[in-house]
């Protein structure tokens, strides 16, 4: 597929996706959540070639998703870590696992059972909510933000979300 | 890049990617939230060819994530809507964008403010959480499921997880 550039749209998810929309480089950060911080457990985990690794971690890197350092146990490894930004992935990796745990592993039950690590307890479910009340897609409405080019504008008058 | 499955893989995240974790087929998706329904509309949106829209919408029928039907308004077009296992990358989506407003669009402010309907109030940021109380990604602990295959017992083991 030719990766066309979202750069240019005047959309956070657009955008976002342009950052980490690649699949070796979400399955990289989903590694990154479940602890894994060094190259070669990365290509363990992944099996992918060692070029597609190290292209991937340095999009990642310049994109400010993950930052490159030395081990914290002094081992002499680099080692692979979220950033802030990186981290604030979390409710997206975990309402697309969640997802997929109940589409596609419905039947078997999920291989990964997420809990609080101190109770044992599973998670919520993510969802979407106002005022801690859970939508559905139906109960939304889209308005210009100060960021909005002439053309959203035009898009969320045409929709009647404005 | 080369699109090596991720099917075999024991994992809810990788498995949701190989259904939708093409950019495309993202963006489509999020104009579907967005209440686009239309092979026209979609194909101005996003602006890409008749043939790559066309292989992606045949995807997401495929996988059940859109169906394919006459229009409501008996225009006699063809409507494409997300059906309840697409309607359910809900928080996703919104996850998403949030972050994007976060991360990208800071500065400048979001392009589009997501509101529930009748109060137009904000919606609120998408957070994870157990019995309603927030968490970070350091509280979670990850347990083998019903699902889980060796490959996954062994990799839990490894990483004290489990």
């Amino acid at each position: 597929m030719t990766r066309t550039s979202l750069d240019h749209h005047n959309c956070s998810f657009a955008r976002a996706l342009e950052l980490i929309g690649d699949r070796w480089s979400l399955m990289i950060i989903r590694d990154a959540f479940y602890g894994i911080r060094r190259f070669s457990d990365f290509k363990q985990r992944l099996g992918i070639t060692q070029a597609v690794l190290s292209s991937r971690l340095a999009d990642l890197i310049a994109h400010d998703i993950l930052s490159k350092g030395p081990s914290s146990h002094g081992s002499g490894h680099e080692e692979y870590r979220l950033t802030d930004r990186g981290r604030d992935l979390f409710p997206v990796v975990i309402s697309l696992m969640q997802w997929g745990d109940r589409w596609i592993h419905g039947q078997s039950g999920p291989p990964i059972i997420v809990t609080e690590k101190n109770s044992h307890e599973p998670i919520d479910p993510v969802i979407v909510s106002s005022r801690g009340k859970a939508l559905s897609p139906k109960d939304l409405s889209y308005e210009p933000g100060a960021g909005a080019s002439a053309e959203t504008l035009a898009f969320l008058q045409k929709r009647g979300h404005s």
